[in-house]
């Protein structure tokens, strides 16, 4: 195989996609936002992605939104896109649309609304149809938490034998499915964690990074992990990952991207309102919410 | 209450949408199509719904779907157009522009993207503003084997407060949540079916008609289960609708779209490919497919 | 074929097992509950099944109780056991039991704990070696909210071919697969609703009866839903059903057991405590359900 | 706290029963299975699990394989009884006969078929319940694979406040709840690894050992994964890992407890019939898991 050089080790935050009080999105919020990141040693970001509340933007706002990121992001920084629709025209569509704004890749979510109409095999020509026509590198996506639809192992593999698919985001968080696709794999094919909740635990089995909700509030938490990690610093690695847990679970799982976006403006970034039928975190949960980032020592 | 004097009593067929080779909207087969079902006893059609691939279209797609379809469809019979989308602001454009091109109603599914996002009161608030903001009826669509999220009857009496809220598509089979809906909500909310499987099982407890997939292969032997029950002959009912199970199940659940789309073309209609990813049915799939028509009664 | 001639046309409670405070089996009360119930014209009862909690009793424990009941149950009705066990050897010894305690036939659940470990067909042969080994007739049970496993129409249509297995009690609620099931079983296969939530619907489709948690307490209620439908009284009897859902669920989904035997004190039954790790109901829920009773007409 | 001073740190094979050819438990063969693992660096043993068709076994015939295994397990290593049943009252019963036959410690998997009748805190009351009457410390299990249940930190951390529950095995494999029941238990509550399959992962998050159904085809290797993560060589302890995940799966998932005893039988250990409504494996699958245990490295 010969893959793209383009390496995914490192912590990718899926950023949210910041809106104003009309609602519209909110381009300066977004490039402050990633102007602060920067700082950190984060190797890019997924934009566009389910924490970018993507099923709420329209074709035109998606670009915006990308074009916006990229002038933020630097050079040295990977811009990763979420391009999956439902049908494979439109996820072409949006796909090359998105390498034209300036992505380096894009992260393609299985299709999942007709489920039980789309066979493994099907699925499959699905993904080697984007990327015969995708001008960037794809990187397949499964979560079963949103899609209830979830790649296999052999499925995984089937598929990273095409040049331009380079890797995969798993948010299933199976250990085992992730072990035996990291062993099914050739040495090129890269994954990363779902979720920054078993990023540790995804490492010690293969992985080579995350995508993680939580890197939006603790970037510099989560690339320590990364670090412990790889200098064998084992037990200060599962220590951190054990405190960063509870506000993990917080800003995915309890409290959604409505959370993420609170703990943002708690922390002094943009947060700002989600896109209805979501709905703001109301105040008793922004108490818990507060509580859960001092616990974790967010605030410095 | 107040309803809007627009009667659901009957059978609406979902209809697909037809693609020529090249997978472009096959304007001239969805009319030729609507002639010949216009010659049976149903009561409407649900344009642009789950059997329309309506995942797959784009709105521009949708509004020439609905214009051609409005064209082809008598004053007499009712276009129901599928408007449901993520969020609540895409959902609303989305109706205004079904009422534009001549829809009678319209139906809105669940979100389900954020299901876990969602509360309940944010769900009955996202179908309030869509009613708020809507020229035409709603008709709240619940579908879990889609979705995996479903509206619970309480929810549903509620929601059936909003004077332009005129009835539900319940698709989840839940035969005791229909009779409670029935039994939660007034006279004028109207509860349909969403599946031809169990149509009679429906009408015993209270549903006024139906929104079967079966309807586009089967129309008569639909309209003749309503007709048998009203006419208290339960046995011929009975009878009629077991021996519809299997095709009803060969359309849906077994072989989805490209199964209903295959066995309108074996039953003279035009059904044509499906988008990908969906696949077109294969072969020995046809053959069975064919038997369980035939075992049906449908080639006559 | 040529199945026993015993009739399952009608409704068949699945009574409770009175405990006494010391959590022992209360014979007297037992005795008591099914002569106050032998006054309705019920068919029969189904007797340590899951509202009988079964799980919770030991084998001398399910013999106790099959006797007693025996001696209460008049001559022209039904003792049907519950006797299913996780294994073919345990399930066959628990049949021959209830044979001898005097059962007319025995109800056998699906095994479930290692039902990823058991194929259908697998399935399909512990059911024929129980009915072999079985001195009385046997009837499927399928009840995927507590087994998390289903029996699909073609399993049961397979074990319907074997001259002792004379029925069904199908709890999944699905109304489609029900009439599949009568479709393709023979005239002399009975299928009772295993709830009485949707005992009309099934009646609808061809289901014979009922083993509703409700009729142990709206046992009138329940035998007229099915005199009002087989006298064509079809609105009526939708009315009654309709009444009699949020009944149905106080004792069976909302409050469960715990629920079912606060109900039958309510109603100068003995109900009494649940056993552990089951808990009895608290006042706050008993006065919910006293309401739910009150409402459902059942205080007369 | 004051627990119990036993350790759980290390493997657990969770043993299968050995059945001779008619069905009934064969002692000899349990006896000499355990001598041979005796051989490897175990912890010691769980008897009578899932693993152990515990579910197909009598009260008597439990304590017969307690009793026997006792004999052969040397002192060093320890026994650990499953002994969860359905009913608080029968769980007391079993692990007091358990801990007569001489067991160290006792497994409690959550009660499961009444589950949507059983709140968390009349859970957590049958754990303490049980705890309160065992002379032998209780271990909580977890396997919502098995059981559809599925306990939370919350609920676990709470358990562990009782100085009798030692510890925890955790089948779900989510290892976000791993690590948030280590970080809210204090340093003498001990979690297990339900799996093989995720037993590095675990280890990276906190775990101290596993009861892994592997480990009875694979002794060595399962001790030597956490042998290696211990010395810190993360990299050939995810190797190792890695490969052993196929055959992890092939006797657990994929083929399940008859995988596992004709993976034994192949390895020379005595695997035997399982009982029904399990089947044997069949010459295929055996061929498939032939190849599997070749791959692993399990033929030397």
């Amino acid at each position: 195989m010969d893959k793209p050089t383009i390496s995914l080790r490192g912590v990718f935050p899926p950023i949210p996609t910041p809106f104003d009080a009309q609602g519209e999105i909110d381009c300066g919020a977004l490039t402050a936002n990633l102007e602060r990141w920067n700082a950190y040693g984060l190797t890019g970001y997924v934009v566009v992605g389910s924490n970018g509340e993507a099923a709420f933007l329209t074709e035109e706002e998606r670009r915006r939104v990308w074009e916006t990121a990229r002038r933020a992001i630097p050079t040295g920084k990977l811009l990763i896109a979420g391009t999956g629709c439902e049908s494979t025209r439109q996820t072409v569509a949006l796909t090359r649309l998105a390498a034209e704004a300036g992505a380096d890749a894009a992260l393609v979510v299985t299709p999942h609304y007709y489920a039980n109409m789309v066979s493994s095999q099907a699925l499959l020509q699905h993904y080697q149809a984007v990327a015969d026509a995708s001008p960037i590198p794809i990187i397949l996506y499964t979560v079963p938490k949103f899609t209830h639809v979830d790649l296999d192992a052999a499925a995984i593999a089937s598929a990273s034998m095409h040049p331009k698919i380079i890797g995969l985001k798993d948010s299933s968080g199976d250990m085992i499915k992730l072990a035996d696709t990291v062993g099914l794999t050739g040495p090129d094919f890269q994954v990363l964690a779902g979720s920054g909740g078993f990023f540790l635990a995804g490492l010690a089995v293969g992985a080579v990074g995350c995508v993680p909700a939580l890197g939006n509030v603790a970037p510099q938490e989560v690339v320590d992990i990364q670090h412990l990690f790889e200098a064998r610093r084992v037990e200060e690695a599962a220590e951190l990952q054990r405190r960063m847990v509870p506000v993990n679970t917080a800003v995915t799982a309890r409290f959604g991207v409505p959370g993420l976006k609170a703990a943002l403006d708690m922390l002094g970034y943009y947060g700002g309102p989600v896109r209805a039928p979501m709905a703001d975190l109301g105040d008793d949960d922004r108490r818990i919410l507060q509580d859960i980032l001092a616990e974790g020592g967010l605030f410095r």
